[in-house]
């Protein structure tokens, strides 16, 4: 029924001439770099960008400027790159992580304490105690904390409190008995009670055993996932990290994502991996969402967990653990269970990123993708988060079917000590091994599993090319063989990112028809000395050609 | 830092010159018809729109039309009227009603006992029948239909079976076992569980004691969901539907139609009501949603219920049934409740839509909204879903604070004997009392309730100027004294359903600034008898000017 009609020659001839009214934006007068498709280092002045946030061309000093301009910005000469792309983090956490009582520079229990106690005293409203951050590693304990240790500070209401890894909580005697956690309880499947005289809880939770208190505990209601988002994007922003990989969206967090973005808030992009598959599902339906808001949010896949952490041994060895003879770790999943969820994700095209932390974990993850290769072909790029112990033997397996090894360079320097006692020294041999990820083919994305780590991409690149840590500990680097280059450890914070989430196309450098996500730092990153890079200070963030971030007081 | 650079006197003057070329469309040659703002009839022949689907303007036959077009369509003289509003539905069960066992034309209990044999066996792979639209007072039965009804022709597999108005539901004893409830079970609050001999349940299961039973049902799959919003879309948009309001958005619906929208296949337009509290508040946050996909989809406010239905005594009457002496319905909430809850909404700008049937429902939803409105003031549009039965003494206040009558032609057809007999002659003063309601200066929104009925808003469009029904029953109507006027009930299920979403300015008549949501209709509905208006055949349905539903076959 509907006839269009021809236009008259008098509207095609001004549609013709009137395209060049929608003008370019110029960022000017930087001094700009970014790594090319093939990981050179391409350095420019200004960058050309379409009206909604595009790169039109980059510019070289000696390129004429377009005479008709939208708006232009003069950088006066700072340095520009390209926005960093954190391949591995946890949004709404990081969010509620600035309002949650944070243990994490403890530096011996008796200071963890006094802690708890001043932020009981400061929040006489909050019905639990909510934080975590500790480290029985780092406080020379020799033993986890337990719910006396709690009870002596806070008694009158429920305290619980995450391990710096996740993997475990301490929780105090009123939370124990909010939980109706009793000697009689049992523990889960994949996870561990800590028990003491007589059986009863001793007060910490092994992975799947944490969730017994953990249903007990108030949820967050969904204004203050809103706060929590908008605080967590703040912090990315300031950093410089425009894009990051969600790793466990649950349906909740994905509302509130929506929200944001419903309201114009969301300036960071967001990579969603659904928290399991049901969450994957409700959230998804038939499969991945499209990139929505210009590409600022998408559920790209699910997250699975094949094992815990190094930390509480939770992460599932081959062989017993060096210092924990009797014990192996936790595989979360039955080889028929992975096969099942994931190719339950990849039957509807869902990406599926496996937490593997230990050896067995990450051989049964690369079983299963040898098995499930074989039915979903195509560029699956399935990806194992962490891939932090591997047996040797194994290494060569992820290059196979195009596996992505999503890896976090500041775990590394804050395990090493750990990860030492462990594992012995006979197997560190496959682990952290990122240079070797490299040398095999095996495309590899680096993030910081905050708030885990803190986000700071520029910690995370000096600890990729030295091996050392903020105080340049040890000296030489811990197994520098394993090092990665600068220019190495740059790609891998940006386009690697990119690359695992399926964006290599959208971001992750600055190039034509990718979208203007770069930010203004005070020194060059390719010159800077390992503790200067560290100390680089973000100035200004833009995300997709606008303005989204800028350091107060310049 | 940014500093927006002159536009050039060149660039000026081509996007001056440049804005003739995003040129109008227009749909001509009309016979249209649509009610203005003060709900007067206005006829025009052309619908002069953006390129973005707003009406810039109606023509007469006399007004010159625009030399320069993007496109033009002929509709060849027909018939064109703006896309009906339902102000009370429920899209996904609408869906979901195509693919489950209807019972709605049974008109005997020997003939539901064929059908469910019939489709059990058509069905072999559903590990549930389900379905509905039983109605026990058609069948003529004096009695609710029972289990051991059921055990007859289903025994292998649980069959639940809701009754017609949603009040109620009917299990077999695979069910009932399936479900856990035994002679030992107790009616919850609200609810009611049909007891046989030795207080075994006898089979039906009223209002809130339904969920015993539907808690044990399989929930639908995401993509079951999807499929049945574009299921229900066809539906609406093939009756000339163009917007709805959906009243008890789950999460899980509002993440399928999100789903829907995202992949840009969203054409009929879904105001939400979350159900109840908690989901308005997972979906919303801290208040209604934005207007989303170009006026497609807003969360506007929280959907409660204060009472259940006439035909199942569920609905919450000031003194007891006419037919059941010991009788007088459910309440589901106390006072204290149903204003903590109203509260809780209006607090954060959710607009309140209450369910309230029975004379004291409506009642305690007057009380709560005279008390509120000395806290909640301004444009607070309270709705009061149905409006059924109300105490003439009652019928005053709702003018008082604005609230909204929101009710449902075809059901007072449907009901008529019903109603008699549950209220008795000298109740039925305040009863579908449409009339008064528009003589009190109440605004009046007129829906379907689908699928409780057919969604086809011709069908309540005759009933509510006729009271009578499809076979003209009875003769000079129901009670005629409160018909209103065809052009008063048009109104209602245009802008009526509109003004009570808040979108008066967005959709509900043909006015410049409007979305052009139209229909294209095989005759004149402002001329053509009650019989001939309810055959009217939609031939196309546009929404925001585009084509997004036409009749196979012309």
């Amino acid at each position: 029924m509907v006839k269009p009609v021809l236009l008259t020659s008098v509207t095609l001839a001004l549609l013709a001439v009137s395209q060049p009214a929608l003008a370019d934006a110029l960022i000017d007068n930087v001094d700009g770099m970014t790594l090319d498709a093939d990981g050179k280092v391409v350095r420019f002045t200004g960058i050309l960008m379409t009206p909604d946030g595009k790169v039109v061309k980059l510019l070289a000093a000696k390129d004429k400027r377009p005479d008709r301009l939208d708006w232009r910005a003069d950088m006066k000469g700072r340095v520009l790159l390209p926005g960093f792309v954190d391949a591995h983090g946890h949004v709404m956490e990081l969010g509620f992580s600035a309002v949650l009582l944070d243990l994490s520079t403890a530096r011996t229990l008796d200071e963890a304490k006094a802690r708890i106690a001043a932020y009981a005293a400061a929040n006489p409203d909050r019905k639990w105690i909510l934080g975590g951050g500790w480290n029985q590693e780092r406080w020379g304990l020799g033993r986890f904390p337990t719910a006396a240790d709690l009870d002596s500070v806070v008694s009158d209401r429920p305290v619980f409190l995450s391990r710096i890894d996740g993997h475990a909580a301490w929780a105090n005697s009123a939370a124990i008995r909010a939980a109706g956690v009793t000697a009689a309880s049992v523990s889960p499947a994949g996870g561990r009670i800590e028990k003491g005289a007589g059986g009863t809880p001793a007060g910490v939770f092994v992975d799947a055993a944490q969730d017994l208190v953990r249903k007990a505990v108030p949820q967050p209601l969904p204004k203050d996932r809103d706060t929590a988002v908008l605080s967590a994007q703040a912090t990315l922003l300031s950093m410089g990290v425009t894009a990051a990989a969600d790793m466990g969206t649950s349906v909740d967090d994905w509302l509130s994502y929506r929200r944001v973005a419903d309201r114009g808030a969301l300036r960071v992009r967001i990579i969603s991996y659904g928290a399991g598959i049901d969450d994957t599902v409700r959230i998804g339906g038939t499969g991945p969402s499209p990139w929505l808001y210009a590409d600022r949010l998408r559920l790209a896949g699910v997250k699975l967990y094949g094992d815990g952490a190094l930390g509480s041994r939770g992460a599932w060895l081959k062989a017993p653990y060096a210092d924990a003879p009797g014990q192996s770790g936790l595989g979360f999943m039955t080889d028929t269970v992975i096969r099942n969820l994931m190719s339950r994700a990849a039957m509807d095209n869902y990406q599926v990123a496996v937490h593997a932390i230990g050896d067995r974990a990450n051989a049964q993850v690369l079983d299963a993708i040898e098995e499930l290769s074989a039915t979903y072909k195509g560029d699956r790029r399935w990806r194992i988060e962490h891939a932090q112990v591997i047996d040797p033997t194994d290494l060569k397996r992820f290059a196979a079917h195009g596996t992505i090894a999503s890896m976090q360079p500041t775990h590394q320097t804050s395990d090493r000590t750990m990860a030492e006692a462990r594992l012995g020294a006979a197997r560190l041999a496959g682990a952290y091994a990122w240079r070797t990820m490299l040398a095999n083919g095996v495309p590899l994305a680096f993030g910081s599993d905050f708030p885990v780590e803190r986000p700071d991409p520029f910690a995370g690149w000096a600890a990729a090319f030295t091996r050392q840590d903020a105080d340049g500990q040890p000296s030489g680097g811990w197994r520098p063989e394993e090092a990665v280059t600068r220019e190495q450890a740059w790609r891998a914070f940006t386009q690697g990112g990119a690359y695992a989430a399926f964006a290599e196309d959208k971001f992750g450098r600055l190039a034509p028809g990718q979208r203007a996500d770069f930010i203004i730092v005070d020194r060059d990153p390719l010159l800077a000395s390992p503790s200067d890079l560290r100390a680089t200070k973000v100035q200004e963030t833009w995300v997709g050609g606008e303005k989204v971030w800028e350091r107060k007081g310049g």
